[in-house]
Order: C-alpha cells, then sequence, then structure tokens
C-alpha cells in the first residue's frame, strides 16, 4: 500500500463532503487528495487469460461503454466547472489491468453466481495509483472481478467529456458481509414485460446485488410457462402477451447470472395458489369463494387442496418442472399465509383428511415436505416463509434457508429453532407499503403495513439485532420486496429506486460501517455521509436510464448537511 | 330525446359492470343498450363555421387521432373479445358534427379558456344515435365542444381496430359544477422539462382540468426567466439548462390554453423566496440562515425584506413584469408560510421598521397590497393563500380568491369572512404527502401531511362541507398540489395519475352524483363504479403514454366489486 495514501475516508467525511459515489461502501476503502483522469484511449485490459469466459468480456465492454457514456458531474456547487483546473493538471490512467489471482478457476461470472453461497467468492482488490499509468483489478473469481468493475464505474466524474476522480490514490479491498442480497419481485399482481426486468437487474448489479427472488405466481395471475402443464400460463395468465415463456425465463436467469445475480424462485404454495385454479380447478379450495376476507388475506381466496393425493402429485410434478430447469442451488415453495376456513370448508379437502385418517397440521407437513423434497432431489437448497416454520410449526429440514417476513422481531425466533434465514421484515423492507388501501371501497383506509419505507428506515436495519453472536452464522442476508398490487411498469422504477440500495448497502457492508461506527443510526454525520451518496448513486441511475426517484430538492443535493433536521 | 333511451346509467350500475370510461362523469347521462361502431372513414365536421379557430381545427385533428391510436379493450373477462360478435353487427357511425349554439361568439379555444369565471362556458350536448349515421355535438362555446370532444374520445372501445361501444344511444348534457379544477404544480424544489409539462397538460385536458396553477418559484430555485430581471434566473435557476424561458413560459402557456387550461402563475411571495438571493441578497433577509427550522418551515430560510421600500419597488417591478407577459385574469401572490423570527433577526429590516415606524403587520399588509395592487393594475384576479388572511388578518380587496390549503377546516373560517376561495387541503389532496421525510438525519420521520392520500381520500371531499347554501357561490372549486421536494420527471406520472382525477371529477360532477346520490361514501355500489371508470381511465392514460399507476392488480380491475373490502 503506498504511503501517500494518507486519508482514511470515514475521517474525510467527517470534515467535508467528498463525492464518493461508491454504493455499497467498501468494507476496506483509503483514498488520498491526487486528481487522475481517464486517458481518451483508457481500456481494460485481461491479464493471464488467454481464452477469458464471455460473460466476463461482456462485463469488461459494458464497463468501458458505461466510462464513456456516464455524464454525472459531481454533486457540488458550480457541479464539474469547479474542477477544471485539477482535472486539466490531472495524472493520465491509461488502463485498468484485470486479473485472477494465481491459481484461481476460470469459470464463466454466470457458474460462478450460481454456486452455493459457501462456494461462492465476490471478493476483489482495486487499486488506482496518482503516479501509474495502469490500475490493478485483482479477484480470485469472475465474479469478484464483475463486482470490481462496478466498483471502478462509480470512481469516475464527467466535466465536458474528461472522466476524473479527485481522489487518487484509491486502495479498496472489498467483500460482502452477507452472501444474500435481494430483490424480492413479484410479477403476479400485476405483471411486468421482460424488458422491465431487464433494467431492474443491470440496477441490481450496480449495487452488487446477488438475488433475485422471484414471486413469479400467485393467486391472481400464473404468468410461469411450466413444461410439464403448459395449460396453467395458457388458461391463468392476464393474457397471452403476459406470459414468462421458457425462453424469456432462461433469458432473464442467463441475464441475472452473467450480472452476478442467482435467481430464487419462488412458487408460493400451498396458499396464494387461486391462479391453479383456471386449469385445474380440482386442486384448489375455496376458489375465489366469498366473503375472500374469511378465506384469504387478499382477494381471490384459493389454496392447494393439500390433502389430496392427486393435488400432491400434481405439486410434486409442477416443482419437478420447474426446478429442472433452472440453473441454480436454491428454490423457494413459499409457504406464508394459509388460511385454515379454506380448508375446513371445502368439502373434497374434509373427505380426503377423513379417509386418509389425517388433520390438516398433517396434510401440511406432508404437502411441505413433499415439495421441500422435490426442491432437495434437484440439489437445490429450500427456502420457506417464516410463518410456515413459526405460526404452524412445520418441520422442515437442516439446511432450509426461512425468509423472515412478518416482523424483524421474528428473526430471533427462527434463530432459536438454529435455521439458517433471510430478513424480508415489513417494518423494515416493503417497498410497497404506504400508498393506501387498494381494495375498493376501504375510503379512508390505509397500506396493512403502514407507513411507507423510506430509504433511512431500511437502512438503518441490524441484521444481527437481538441475535447471540453464536446465531451471527444463521444470517445470509436479506432482501427487500415489491409486492405489485399497485405497482406496474409504469412505477417500478420510482417505487424501487433508490430504495433498494439501502438494502444493498445493509448487506453488502454489514452491520457497521468499515471503521466500526453505526451506519445510521442517531449520528448525523453518518447519515448525511449516506444521503449524500445516496444522492450520487440516483443521480447515476438516472443518467443511466432508470428512473430513480428524488430524495430531496436538489438545493440540497448540492449542499449536503445543509438539509438535516436540525441544520 | 329518443324513446329508446331507456336506462339511466346510475341504475344500470346497480346491476352490473358496464364499461363506461368516461371521466369526469357527466351531470347527466342516458344510455341505451345499443352496439354502434366508427366507420373506418369516420370523420368529425365542423358545421356552420367557414374559418374555424385554429386550435379548435387542431383539436378536432387530434380527436381524430386519438379515435384512431387509443388501443383500449374493454377491462372485462376475454377483453374485447366477448363483444366480438355484437361489434360485428353493430350500427355503423360515420361522423360527427360539430357545431355551435346559434349566435354564440367565435372565438378560439384559448381565448375562451383565459376569460374570466363568469364570463366562460364549458357546457355541451352530446348525442350518439344507434339509429342513424351522424352524431352530434353542440356548445355555445369552441371550450364547450373541445369539453364535448374529450368526452367523446372516451366513449370508444378497441377491438382489433374497429372501434364501438355497447351503449347506444348515448345522450349526455354537460357542464362543470365549479369554473376552477386543478393542478398545482412545484416547479421550483425539483425542475421539470417542458415536455413531462405538456405531457401533464395533456392528460389534464383529459379529465377536464381547467387550471395549471403554477407555483414556478420557491427557495430551492428560480427557474422562471423575468425580463425585468433575467439575473434571477441566471443566478437562481439550478442551472442554465432548468430555467423556463420566456419562449417556453410562452409555449406551455398557449399548449395549455389551447386544451382548456388556463394558467395561474404563483410568485410565492413574501416568504418561499431564498433564491432570488442568488442574484439580489439585498432583498432577502435571513437567507440560508441556520438553524433553518427557527426561520422557515422548511430548507433554506429567507424572505423578502418586506419593509424595504426598495424591496417593495422591486416586488412591484418583478409582478409586474410577470404580469404583462401573461395571457389569463388570474394570478397568485402565494403568501403562505412567513416566519417573524426571520425578520425580527434581520438587522436592516428591523432598521427599516424603526425609521418607517412601522410594525412588521403593517410591512406585510403593505407588501400584500402591493402586490396585489400590481396584478389587479394588469386587470387580473389576485389568489392568495390562506394563512395570509386567517393567521395574519392581512386585509384583502374583496374579489381576492383565497386557496385553502392547510386542512379543510379553514373553508369555513374564510367563507365566514366572505372571501371567494378554492380548495386544497392537504388532508384531502396533497398528492406528496405519505412519502416519508425528506430531511436528512431523520430517520424514522414520515411526511407531515401523513398518510399517503388515496385517489378515495380526494374523491370523497364534499366541496361544500360546513358551509350554509348561502356561502355556496364562494367556492370556486379546488385543485390538487404536487409538492415537488421528492418528485423530479422520474416519477411525475405514477405519483400524479391517476389520483389527480379524483380531484378533477370531485370540481366537475360537483358534491353528489347527477342522480344525487353521494358521491363516495359507504355506498358500495358507487364506490365501486368510480373504481371502475378510474381503471378505465388509468388504462387509457397507460396506453396513452402517460405512465399512470395501478390502482389494483388486474385480477380485480377485470372483476369490479370483488376485491372490495366486504365482498
Amino acid at each position: 500500500m503506498p504511503s501517500r495514501v494518507l486519508v482514511f475516508t470515514w475521517l474525510v467525511f467527517l470534515f467535508g463532503h467528498y463525492g464518493w459515489a461508491i454504493w455499497p461502501i467498501p468494507r476496506s476503502l483509503l483514498t488520498g487528495t491526487s486528481p487522475v483522469k481517464l486517458s481518451p484511449d483508457f481500456v481494460i485490459n485481461l491479464q493471464g487469460l488467454s481464452n477469458p469466459p464471455a460473460d466476463l468480456a461482456s462485463a469488461i465492454s459494458r464497463t468501458q461503454s458505461r466510462l464513456h457514456s456516464d455524464s454525472l458531474e459531481r454533486l457540488v456547487l458550480g457541479r464539474g466547472s469547479g474542477d477544471a483546473q485539477a482535472v486539466e493538471g490531472a495524472h493520465l490512467l491509461s488502463s485498468l489491468t484485470a486479473s485472477l489471482q494465481h491459481g484461481s478457476p476460470v469459470r464463466s461470472i454466470a457458474e460462478e453466481t450460481t454456486l452455493a453461497f459457501d462456494d461462492k467468492s465476490e471478493s476483489y482488490e482495486l487499486f488506482i495509483p496518482d503516479d501509474r499509468a495502469v490500475a490493478t483489478l485483482v479477484a480470485n473469481s469472475t465474479l469478484g472481478l464483475l463486482r470490481g468493475l462496478t466498483t471502478f464505474e462509480q470512481l469516475w466524474y464527467d466535466y465536458k467529456g474528461t472522466k476524473y476522480t479527485l481522489e487518487a490514490p484509491i486502495q479498496i479491498h472489498d467483500e460482502p458481509a452477507f452472501p444474500h442480497r435481494g430483490f424480492s419481485f413479484d410479477t403476479s399482481r400485476n405483471f411486468f414485460p421482460v424488458a422491465d426486468i431487464h433494467r431492474t437487474l443491470d440496477a441490481m448489479s450496480w449495487v452488487k446485488l446477488s438475488i433475485l427472488y422471484w414471486h413469479i405466481i400467485d393467486s391472481q395471475s400464473f404468468p410461469l410457462e411450466v413444461g410439464a402443464f403448459p395449460e396453467l400460463s395458457q388458461k391463468g395468465a392476464y393474457s397471452p402477451e403476459e406470459i414468462y415463456t421458457r425462453e424469456d425465463v432462461n433469458n432473464i436467469v442467463a441475464y441475472a447470472n452473467e450480472r452476478g445475480i442467482d435467481v430464487i424462485m419462488e412458487l408460493d404454495t400451498p396458499g396464494h395458489t387461486t391462479a391453479i385454479s383456471a386449469a385445474h380447478p380440482e386442486h384448489i379450495a375455496c376458489a375465489a369463494k366469498s366473503p375472500w376476507s374469511k378465506y384469504a388475506s387478499e382477494p381471490p381466496a384459493g389454496q392447494l387442496r393439500i390433502a389430496s393425493p392427486s393435488t400432491l402429485s400434481f405439486a410434486r410434478t409442477l416443482f419437478s418442472s420447474v426446478a429442472s430447469a433452472l440453473p441454480g442451488t436454491m428454490m423457494s415453495s413459499g409457504g406464508d399465509e394459509v388460511n385454515l376456513p379454506c380448508w375446513e370448508e371445502d368439502e373434497e379437502t374434509m373427505a380426503d383428511l377423513v379417509q386418509r385418517n389425517i388433520t390438516i397440521a398433517d396434510a401440511l407437513n406432508e404437502f411441505v415436505q413433499t415439495v421441500q423434497g422435490v426442491i432437495k432431489e434437484h440439489g437445490k437448497t429450500p427456502f420457506i416463509k417464516s410463518d410456515m416454520v413459526l405460526t404452524h410449526k412445520v418441520p422442515v429440514v437442516n439446511d432450509t434457508v426461512v425468509v423472515v417476513w412478518q416482523t424483524s422481531e421474528d428473526a430471533a425466533a427462527v434463530a432459536n429453532i438454529s435455521l439458517r434465514f433471510i430478513h424480508q421484515p415489513s417494518n423494515y423492507f416493503y417497498l410497497d407499503c404506504g400508498a393506501g388501501e387498494w381494495l375498493g371501497n376501504d375510503i379512508l383506509g390505509n397500506s396493512w403495513c403502514d407507513p411507507f419505507k423510506t430509504w433511512q428506515r431500511a437502512y438503518s436495519f441490524d441484521p444481527y439485532a437481538n441475535l447471540t453472536t453464536d446465531q451471527y452464522a444463521l444470517v445470509l442476508g436479506g432482501q427487500m420486496p415489491l409486492w405489485s398490487e399497485q405497482s406496474s411498469a409504469e412505477n417500478l422504477d420510482p417505487i424501487v429506486w433508490p430504495r433498494l440500495a439501502a438494502g444493498a448497502e445493509v448487506f453488502w457492508t454489514g452491520s457497521t460501517l468499515p471503521d466500526g461506527s453505526p451506519r445510521l443510526g442517531m449520528n448525523a454525520t453518518s447519515g448525511t455521509n449516506a444521503l449524500a451518496r445516496l444522492h450520487e448513486l440516483r443521480y447515476r441511475l438516472v443518467d443511466r436510464g432508470v428512473k430513480a426517484i428524488a430524495l430531496q430538492p436538489k438545493w440540497c443535493v448540492l449542499r449536503p448537511g445543509e438539509c438535516d433536521l436540525d441544520a
């Protein structure tokens, strides 16, 4: 490490606004005070890889392209003009040399991305000198190189076409605190075109998110083309145009994997399945039964007939058909919000229970173990929603991952039964909260999870809250969900961005900042710094075509700290 | 009226979902049950006007174009396919004949739009026969014809390129309950490009809104090019690209006026003026003074020096320069949220007060009467914010219109001092509420006007609440505002639409539905009907390129009533 790397960034932040636009903030970051600019013929060279994986070459090409097209000026008064003189005399960087550490396996980014968490490395080291022409990026995986390229892209501001930083030399050692950093995306309540999912994946990759948790089907529509049951989407999708064909799914999964994002598909069962009744009414109890509020958490009611051997067989084939078509080592059977009256008042279910001499609880256990068994047969780790293990006490296999969603308080309860889990608490992370009631005739109603979850709220989340230190290893990370009752392609970007980036930093950087200080909390300075960096990310997202919302008046953006609560 | 017009629409609504996509609902609407489709060579003919105003010809041309390009299928299960047979055998409509009533003056739409409320007519009569080839539209103004064309466009569904209705004959007599039906648009906290304002004006015209209340400047930026003081925008705008030049303003006003929308520009004074200090620091007290919370309702602090003769002269010239460049008969001097400590601690202001031997209250009265006097000198009616007359008891001239904003409760207080007013209550109409606190370091804060104002909330507003019948005439209408601290072009459409349409119907259709029943309230059927019509409007907006949010899952949209609270 060069001796001129003098200033620890966190100290710099205490004394003024420096324009770091890196989000999430690296685990270790040292910066200097020298200006460096990219040479007009700046190139990224891959060293020691005579035949690099195609998706790595593509990633480098995308970075090259964005280094050229990004036009974010520094968010200070006067914008880039104040830096003109420094830029003029800045040291010239001619290239970035990217290489794998000696002895590292050479695999595609997609292959690295779909490895099990324990086998996956996202770490990288990046160095931007202020006295030499070549920057260096080293990692022990192509996925790590991708993460490093993503950081490299965020270092540069534009001023009249010149790309520069004022804070060389820059030394970064980085790796995520948690492997699971996700976005849970509901494409059933309303449909989202493939192009919108692509754009979302791009933006996710820019903040180093690692998981698209795809809640692809629900009671309202069944947009997934299933090889074994094409009739499910033919009859259960909103329209022929609102189906993810097998080609679409392959395309989306490949697009994600090449960008460092693994896809966990959730087939939410046995509740949230009414849309199956369009093609297979024989498998659904209480389908669209009225009043829905007695039989479901939202309209329409409908659950798989868990006691029916025929339905069990259908579910087994459904999961097998979907699992066999997906790469990756994880898949979810969902399991939230099952409703007992739906089954208790269903003649067929009651007849099955009597005939087989079992209870609803027995049938639920059998159902969950069946579908989770299919997931495991396909070499994947099963995910399940927390109410299934906490409320319904369904026994699950040891390596199951629990999605803790009802409240952040549930995390400790899941830890106490020694299951691994991810955080998705409705009281911190739900992107859809606060938009008002969507049910008809509820004139003054608000959303069930009011209020709106601000980026600050999400950012203040502590992944280790209420856990003992020996339970820390159970935390795999977390994800922020968008439930789409009131969302569609029209508001996707503004409802997701930049708030989703708050979750990205929580789970990349961890429960504290690199210097050990709280990420947010009542620490005014760190709060302002996060906001300043998040503004930069937001403006960069907009610059790249993602319609992220404004977090403050631009007056405040250009004057960090002056719009604080007590400024 | 033909005898086959049998069914009063409101009764139809009681028995099933009919696909009326008319929003706002006309004051009188009779419908039949016959299918009618537009001939492939359908034309709109203007009768009795050999040399029609250019903006009327353009409006007809836009309607023709939208009749062709609109592709909204009926929002029912199966969409248009269920109507195929009816469409096949439908009666063919070859033309719409539009004409002015005998003796009506022939003026451009823009001229009609900018008339004083008392001189303005927006009424029209529209008849779609089921047994003849020609529909008729009659009005006594070109503005009325525009309103009728707007309704005509909403009557038609698309099925494979054929445009049809199932409910001919259709007889409509329509006119607004209130002349002022507005959108208040803040373009200072964040800037909005002209193209976004154009698109917003288009959508406003489609729901017959009549007023763009343009809150163009504020403390954060001064994007308005002022003839007398070009330095205000040169130094006070966020950037040279974020200025509304005089050409832009003329363009926006003309674009609005041709679409039936008058523009009321608000120069919010004497508070909310910090941005003036960039060019004229001598006129601003407590500019960006810390802590802002002591001197202003939000950062940055700053108010005009109301006691300074030089500042009074500046304000007079500012208002005169802006007023003289604008058509229309209304303009606002704002006046909300003035802060006394800002002046009390300002040396210059205190010196002026002492020298002139007046109080702050005297100076405030003088300031308001000065700027309102300039507005009146230019033949315009002055608007003012309600706290200026209720809190500060500033005497205003009789024809002043008060913008009631703090709470709906204030309307009665304004009525009690016999001033005319418009409704803009924060507890019903603020589009920005509920998005969380935007101040830095307020981690768990929510917006001051939480919760989110749903369309239902806005729609449930009663313009006559708490008024005596002889005060009804004081109500000119109302408007829904977007304050843009957390908004920009990126989320403009989804935060505004379709919620703004709720206000449009409240003030077009009035305090009750045409049959006298409450517009909303706990009446399940009318609530559902409004939602069904609002879905249709929302889908039509999206079809026309306005990114309006989804109000419900599409499953609910296609099944009116099934997602009601107690369905």
